[in-house]
């Protein structure tokens, strides 16, 4: 048992750690339904009480089981179960960081960073899980907020777990930013824009870009400039607790996205920072779970010799 | 003299080759119109007959000169003296491109790698220029033609000297494509978006996205994935005189750049067909010019040591 | 037929196109003797004559059939076939370039860049070839001179089919180099090194450098710094026909490589010439052969969505 | 005063933090012998007890003050001023990392990024840091052991400030390995090599191999592949407290560098083993010094706009 929170440590003294589970369905996506009735059974049978979240339940019609709104479920559920892919699990990232609720994704297709459990071996690794045979990673978030006509006074907040990206819109013009960390100035670029990511985020977009993998446990984030005017630009890695700022000086057409599901349009001085949230997920993970297993297969890397 | 065209020729044979030269300035700058009147007269005092683009004149307030439509300065011009930034030149080139004329290059500021005669020793160097003092080289323009829904016949044409980019839009989700080079699968990519570039255009755009710069007189285009999903995918350099088609395969939010001048935005099912034109653009260059003296100056390469 | 060679109108007049084919085996490799006795058969079966390099015949004791050396297959041979990887490929195809005979490669294992027929499907594809059935390459080779203290006259030769590389040695001490092109100079380069690829060799060492793939028919060179010290130091494509000089400005220890198999130890101040050799070699491919299926299988790139 | 040693402490009770204070210059380079000597009087001037290093007094003539050797200098030394290089600071900080003696490096040419004092304003900028006017960075660095033929008792040891490369030699074949982290299999990898670099290594060579920055107090290493054969082998960035480990699989030719200053031949079979020293060097910054000035600097980024 490695969950720091009251509640896990209660519940792992009375050697019963997942009493309450919800499931979660990717959204709008039927095909899920069966997969969800056949998991929440499971779950019935080995004594959980078991709640889906509405959406899930009345889209899909899934009868028998209580339901939910995420943010109670955040309150009340020991565990959440994630079915669908990355995307889901972002989404779902972002709000379940505020509760002390460990989470796990079962993946139908093919296996993603954040969801490895195979739905077909479901019940096998989460009843393991249920066990106590699991290991768990804590993994932060970003919080950002951005100011507008030199107000310090934020006129908007949100969260990401993966990464926040400044980046220019449809016209294709590139955009001007300075960058600085911890309030001193690093640089002025022009480029396509600018991926801050966190090290969960950095086997998604970031790597695209060219920036480095970080391990998760790394206590860092990493800036990845996005075809940068100046050719030297590189990847910066900075410590988790610096706060990074990124002042829009030119731009016709900018944007912010946050785990490239939200967005939100900004203009010339707008000064977009991001710290690191003082929320994390808890990532439960299958026994013999390894992260650069998953690195290798996912990339293609050389097996052994 | 190594212009080819029949105009060229004639002019060569009487010994007196750029006897009538336009002037365009940069779209919107008031502050070029100072240099600008000093070229016409000192191109005047050479004999030369001397045209100013309708544009310029007339925002200028330039007087004492002829005007004509950018277009009529095609036919009728032997040289066009550009005033302004490698932008300017771009727009100017895709339209000059049909005609038989020379292209010579003045940068107010710092120089850029199509205009390369620096204002404050124009009269110089362009004087050289006008005595056969110069060098001239071909650049090939791009052809893009756009189908949709199916159909064979496009429904859009565009021109580009430097490159055409397929990209994703503002909401920032990647596009995919499938990319064949004459009629080959070549393969499908989930990326922010594609350039194709002419070697012209290599110095630009593409390097950015981490492309190869390819020499001027090379007969290639290449294609640049810009933050491609799959991590092998790298810049290809196929002969020029291939045929590259992008076919839009899902994309909420998909557009098609020329030059970061022009965009057109396509949708889901839209194929974009890039060939060589069979224009050219006969770019003039003053004595002395080097091409990797400038790439050597513009990227802080290493002088001789 | 696209063999352009004397011999081969010849042969293709007499509707008898690889009258004499012989067979050259991967170095040094027993394991090789079962396929080499199977083919030799299978040709001698369809009516050509049928030759083994003295080096194969003798090391593998494959009795019956007539041997001859590599240089004199050059002579007689209409058709040459490899069987091993890329690395025999090379080899035998900077020796056999000097003579108008077409090559095609066998690969035992995973299929090779340069050696595309499968041991398991051989007699069914060089069947099809034997009759006509295929498309051929030219590919060009590099020449490359040395000259040493000052002397115009070169103290080495040699002949490189992928690329010609100049690195420093075991010391891991960078070198010092300054490159021209055509006589111009370009850069003086702090680095690990430089290569110059032809089309053939931008999918071998140049590509793990980061250089661009150029396609087969490009007639061009492409020049890839090695852990540059100066980060803008990019790729840089140019015409085949061009002169590249490396002139070894200062090196405690470094080395020219040719196709990673042939070295010769550089001192500071040698000059290194590298040109496109008037020889090209004819590189058979079966029908429906695709560059971009290769490059796509073997990159892993993404298929048809 | 960031110093934590005890002897610092002392010094800052005292209000005379370095007391004896130690010149090492740049080996074998008459030419700084001027600079030393100007220091020293300086230094004693200031009431500092100064110290040069035997090597640097014997070779240069400087008499009239006291000699010792590095090793007894980090002993009794309460700052040693180095001049020359970040060369010459790397591999005096190798010796001097084992005692608590604070470091600062005056550079004659183009600042480094270990040696940021200026020689032309050096006493005027000691004499700010002797009156207290600095910050500190605590750097760490990497101990190395290597394995031989299944022997876990290491065959040889070695310290490492910017970072640990294992490489192929002077054949140009490409080196196979295996690498672990904290005893995790990561990949297999057909490549030039492997930078293992620290923050302070990330802008040496391991940014010239494509490696992101790390900035000095991230807690971090990066594994950088060199000109890896699997184009989707990226850097990796891990915890400073890991367990690096490379196993040399097949290698005719390979080399283990450290700091580029002293090398070990590798032999199949060999297990290099990296881990964060218990040792730091402690770095004086003069007031006003700011990591990303530096590196715009030396990096050509864009300034203000």
């Amino acid at each position: 048992m490695k969950l720091s929170s009251a509640k896990a440590i209660i519940s792992s003294i009375m050697h019963f750690p997942f009493k309450t589970v919800a499931l979660v369905g990717k959204y709008n996506t039927q095909e899920i339904s069966g997969p969800i009735v056949r998991l929440a059974e499971f779950l019935e049978q080995k004594g959980c009480k078991v709640l889906i979240t509405v959406q899930t339940a009345d889209r899909m019609g899934i009868p028998g089981f209580d339901s939910a709104r995420l943010v109670d479920i955040g309150n009340v559920a020991d565990l959440v179960i994630v079915l669908g892919g990355d995307g889901t699990m972002l989404n779902v990232a972002r709000i379940l960081a505020e509760y002390d609720v460990a989470v796990v994704g079962v993946n139908q297709g093919r296996l993603g960073f954040l969801t490895d459990v195979s739905v077909d071996t479901m019940t096998e690794t989460l009843g393991e899980i249920l066990d106590g045979e699991y290991t768990s990673e804590n993994r932060f978030l970003l919080d950002v907020s951005v100011e507008r006509d030199g107000d310090n006074e934020p006129v908007f907040h949100a969260r990401a777990f993966n990464d926040v990206v400044v980046s220019k819109g449809a016209t294709g013009r590139l955009i001007e930013t300075e960058v600085f960390i911890d309030g001193q100035f690093v640089y002025s670029q022009r480029s396509d824009g600018l991926v801050i990511a966190s090290p969960t985020g950095s086997t998604a977009y970031a790597l695209s870009a060219g920036g480095p993998i970080l391990h998760p446990t790394l206590e860092a984030m990493v800036l990845v400039p996005i075809c940068p005017h100046t050719l030297s630009n590189r990847p910066i890695a900075v410590n988790s607790h610096a706060e990074i700022e990124v002042l829009v000086i030119r731009a016709d057409d900018c944007n912010a996205n946050f785990d490239g599901q939200r967005r939100l349009e900004l203009k010339a001085g707008d000064r977009v920072r991001v710290r690191r949230s003082t929320h994390t997920l808890t990532l439960l993970r299958p026994r013999g779970h390894s992260y650069y297993d998953m690195l290798r297969q996912k990339l293609h890397w050389g097996e052994k010799l």
